[in-house]
């Protein structure tokens, strides 16, 4: 394999055009495969000489040229070309170069098909471990911040009108518990990913004596894939992984929405630090929630690459396909999207400026407690359905008159229900709306103390 | 609440346009969850009861109303009406036209937000269940077509050209794995969102003494959600299902995809019963294989719908928003799809007439046993790389020649290697091949017949 | 064609299972096409008459069949059956019926792949035109609605922060600018697929006698598809058409966005109207906007059946095949759901009711006119990045005193820079902002009225 | 703005953190917009220049810098830092570092907003620019393919099953056909996208008597854009292109299905040229159709970049928002996944080596001609759908024989209808099928070469 107008092998009559080796080429990309395609590699050549496919002295030749070759990647001396296709060829050209016939032995009794399947499972799994690793920081700078905020009062909203004062600490566990889920999927996806598909060659498995337990259990999968087709061919857990992905993404672009629209002089709920704003070229007063707005957008690009892997994989006749080497690309952009997010958005809450004034504020207007003069009237005995009304008719004259319900005389209330009574006001306050919700899930502060308890401990 | 012409509320002055309730009704649509929204108020009125929130006779009463509209239901006699906007209210209004103001109190405690959430969770549960069933359905008559070609031969294909011969049971086996993993998706999607979201009411609780684990535990969930908010605005259940199911049908997009090439005179490796099939309006001559046909389309539909789940979601603040109704139409339509689809998809494989001549004759195209050649070659004693190269220049010969290597005299194949020997022949022939490749995972008949057992065991 | 246990033709051996013709057959969808599959099978055989394929006699029989079957369509007396698979057999076998065996001669020179191709562009070139008249309904009433409020100031947003003072009529302006597009878009989606199909037959054309021509001309299409094949297998028009409603849905999620915002207690800036709201089960004082929060739900709906489409025809080899049975229910559901969207949309434009002073209010928040202020320096000489600096010290000094611009002395501007005189104030208010950006585009209330002007114009 | 530990304006207390610079900065991918960039200041600070909002020696100098920088940019001297943002803060910071304070003026009258709304349209226009002319050059591919290939008989498909037989050529006319649209697209996506947004500055427009018109004549736009909320925050124009590029790719996602199955072993209808394959790393004897299955995987590519792009922009409020830089990365790779594609089709197209022989034996497959046998009846008589009955009666029992319809005696024949004569054999050939379809449209080889014909003068 020299540099330069080569055949593919001696098949070919004809050497690769110079635009199809760029367009075929791969290597620009799954070189970040390197150091997983090394450690796969060395195991599976432990393998070869312990099944006495090689000899000692190769494996022992492979192991020093693979190390070798491990120190100049992680040193960035490794040339890369394109000349070499992809990952796979150009580590194998290399260790040719340094020990000679023996690195041509190395891949006996396996193909690139399972080869670069078994290096995007072991790379997927290192993410993985890394990214639930972040969703937890991102967890306990949440509790941290609601911690502080047990009897900060917001106004609850629902079709972004308000609805009911809550306490802003429960409004924040919310996403705790999204973000629980969203670790627990990856949980799941890592679980069935992690199966070896070394063995199956280049669809059908190979003559050689393989032990492919061994090679499964020195590389930490918890087993292996049960058939050589399906081995080569399986895109699933790439699919599974961004799936997950999409909704984390979904989930941060729900909080990313609501930190823009809170750090907006319309509520003026919290500000944002400076070191997580950038300004405007034009506006010198500008400070613009860049850091929220990105997440948001980048829901886009998540999303995105789901349906180009589901696309990809739409009908494709087994076994492998071409096709496939497009599903490298989605992935590690959704990588690192995930974790550049979930680096900055835990230091982005931890600093957040809160103004618990204006939160409360908020929560007077719009007749928060509207439901609770309802269960106020449900509990004097009237039936559900009944009170309801009784208490649209008080709102709307509330409306009229540009007064909150607390406003009005004992007396007024009277005239919408005769069982109204002076112990009504204390149902009319924000704090003693939210007390009463008192249930397990409810906002009531003993309820969301006892709720930032319980995940504090599952945290640890 | 009267036909026609009424406010939504006492708070409203005017009333709901005509074309306004089409646009925001969706009572034709998730009436399909009537019998589940009946499940889940009888467990919540008999809660209401316990706690002592509501009279013992007005539960009774509501029991014995909505065990009645049941009937009605289910006999179809039910009238839905656009009037009363949904199938929560429909129910409500038909229950208090029964047992009257013992039916307004129904809905104390709760809101339709955490009342429709739960609704979804349980239809959704069962079908689930439904659709599980089937993919083993599917299994099953998949491993009883294995059995019958285990000793079937065919050609391994990659990239559509023919790579090494195969066992045609060993391909039926990679889609049992497939399958498995759907299955496996499926149920971690239903533990996840087995959860109870009533209790949360519009989003903050509510402030009678409710009993969540009590409603829980009687609808058959493993837990009550833990926060309100989250509790009425998660809609990831619905993705998480949707995305296996875009995953389960890509599985079955690339299956028909084969059936069909197999069904076409070019393969002809398998006849698809006639009753599978339809024919042209046109070509007396057709019969064409319209099931897979529309199995491969209906992967749109299913990639569709979880692209319009995923926007959907995409930066809605908390809590509940009206845009979620649109969350039922997508997964009923999934749900629908995926239970045809799985009806008719194991009767069509149990009607299959295979042509195992045709296979095999399939499989002495293309020099599959090539590899096999290259096998040999390493096991006299030459480095992998070299072997590879020295087949691929007897594979040029042979196309030039237009003959099978296998075709060619010992002394035309010493030409190319010196190590080639007489016993070199036996490696040559399909089943020579296919029979070296028995280790796990792999296509000998031995290592076939074991996968086989061991999926029927984990079947039962 | 019996009811029931037949066979598909006479080629086939075994009749079709009840669950294959529920799974392939489309008549439960396809019979919306019945009006226009008639109009073009009148065409059709008035062009097989001229051609003399057919008898004058035969064509007769066959113009007063298919008058008669329209009428029963029209009238809803039409009996579908499953069993005739799809709108065109369910016509031709009721034609047969009336009329006897002149009916069994309309097939003549089609097939069924061409004739639903002529029959989808028919019914969306209706839509199309449909959809354009409803897009000007609602600019004309964004226009009436801008031409109230030219002078009324609102604060313009970027990053959803105050950036400048801007007409709220300048804003309307923009959607007005947004459906332009989207209806250049239709138009130029119409254009393109405003070519007749049928001639193509199955896909090679027929051997008959046929004149395209002047079907095409008599169905109103600008020419006929070049190429039989591409006219059979092409579905771009379909995706055309989506792809512009999903941008047209992006532009109405905006509006809604927005809309939903405004009619939120934090901006206030408006109120819909109780007829396009409904309220809340549980809390008696909300008006939810319903509306807008739908048209904003939908947007998925419409990206999802884009990425159907596009999903169903990766891919497929030529000619037809059975997938593209899929078309149908997406383009459907697109042309349903931007219909409805329309015809509500322009009705809850017109009937907003305007806070022009909490916009105002609302304009004074976020040093809007800071912009001027650094505009003015660079008139007095300073170079932009220059002013830009100096003004953003002022807004911070603002800020930390939380007061405006406009609200420091003379003296204290001055110390920011010397060349600030007292002819500066006029600039830092919100008109004097608004009325300098006179220009074509800018928000000056004269530029704005010229807008208006210039867009009435192109809408008559 | 010196390198690190900048704080991003005055109006700023606290630097931006490294982490934000790299999560929010844009110049590693936004670079590439440098040449357009400096293309429209150029012509932005003529216009300031004339219309007296900075001097004629600012405006040399402006003009003596951006050159500058653009030798330095082509020449790849040009040093990009993360710490200046964006393509535009690096230029403008280069600019007054090599002009000192006149480099300050240039930002004058406009904002970052517009500027890049501006460059996107510049740079996209003219890669549509030039893959229209690739799209040219596939299409001339083509035709010089379908020139020499007008008698090659080809058995034409539907449901993959042979149907009728067809000219090769034909067959390649029908991309051909597909291609213009996608062409036409392209330029209606161009004409409607070539309005000037400079001159909305931020959103709101400038208070500088700018001179819009000019800068648009000068830079080639067929106008202004008429609102400056709208020309700032619309990024229709890029989805436009994404569809157009999506349906394009589709295009070629069939075509390359159909070089797959054709190079198969199971069609053998064409073979690819040696350069444009590759080989297997274990089977020595593969040569894969590498370029057109990554063809087919790239349509995932292009869809998902559509799904970001739709997703980015849902319910954004108005005007510009951060999450808009998002934009660029998919447009970007849209862009060179379609001028890569569309430099080595062609390539491929003509060095195709097709195998007429082979071809034409497989339209004897599958009763090709069993429609002329329908036709034949129908001229003898019969009503249409009578004759399609006897003809499949004729196949099924050429099926059960194996035998060809025309393989049966004239007696035989008789059986199924009296009406036929001996004349019928001339129309069971595949050339008297093919040669009957004559019609605009149709198969028969004057018909192909007279749409080749108006093809080739189309393309001039």
């Amino acid at each position: 394999m020299n540099k330069k107008q080569t055949k593919w092998s001696e098949r070919f009559s004809e050497p690769t055009k110079e635009v199809v080796k760029r367009f075929t080429g791969s290597v620009n990309f799954d070189k970040r495969l390197a150091l997983v395609d090394i450690q796969g590699s060395l195991v599976h050549a432990e393998m070869l000489m312990i099944q006495k496919i090689i000899l000692v002295k190769d494996y022992k030749a492979i192991e020093k040229g693979l190390n070798q070759i491990k120190r100049e990647v992680t040193s960035e001396r490794f040339e890369w070309s394109l000349d070499f296709e992809d990952v796979h060829l150009n580590i194998e050209k290399r260790l040719t170069d340094i020990i000679g016939d023996a690195g041509k032995k190395l891949h006996t009794g396996r193909s690139r098909n399972d080869q670069v399947a078994t290096d995007m499972r072991l790379y997927l799994r290192d993410s993985i471990d890394s990214i639930i690793n972040q969703i937890n920081h991102l967890q306990k700078a949440t509790i941290t911040l609601a911690e502080e905020h047990v009897t900060t009062i917001m106004p609850g909203l629902t079709h972004l009108q308000v609805a009911q004062p809550i306490s802003f600490a429960h409004h924040l566990l919310a996403y705790v518990e999204m973000l629980d889920r969203d670790k627990s999927r990856l949980f799941d996806a890592r679980k069935r990913m992690n199966f070896l598909p070394l063995g199956a060659a280049a669809l059908a498995g190979t003559s050689f004596p393989i032990n492919r337990n061994f090679v499964a259990k020195k590389l930490g999968f918890d087993g292996i894939i049960e058939n050589s087709m399906d081995a080569v061919s399986d895109r699933d857990f790439l699919i599974e992984f961004n799936s997950a992905a999409a909704v984390l993404m979904m989930h941060l672009s729900r909080w990313s929405e609501e930190l823009i629209m809170w750090s907006s002089p319309f509520f003026n709920y919290i500000e944002i630090s400076d070191s997580f704003c950038t300004g405007s070229s034009i506006m010198p007063q500008k400070k613009n929630p860049d850091v929220p707005e990105l997440v948001r957008g980048k829901t886009g690009r998540v999303y995105g690459h789901l349906m180009s892997l589901l696309t990809l994989m739409k009908s494709q006749p087994l076994a492998y396909n071409k096709d496939n080497q497009e599903d490298k690309e989605p992935v590690f952009d959704v990588i690192d999207t995930l974790e550049d997010t979930l680096e900055i958005f835990p230091e982005m809450i931890a600093e957040l400026k809160i103004f618990p004034k204006n939160m409360q504020a908020a929560a007077m207007k719009g007749y928060a407690t509207a439901t609770d003069l309802a269960d106020y009237l449900v509990n004097k005995g009237l039936p559900f359905r009944e009170s309801h009304g009784i208490v649209a008719k008080v709102v709307k004259q509330a409306v009229s008159k540009d007064c909150d319900i607390s406003e009005f005389d004992l007396s007024e209330l009277q005239k919408f229900s005769s069982v109204i009574d002076k112990d009504v006001y204390k149902y009319l306050t924000l704090e003693g709306s939210i007390q009463s919700r008192k249930h397990v899930g409810g906002t009531a502060f003993s309820a969301v103390k006892k709720a930032i308890a319980k995940v504090k401990i599952k945290l640890k």
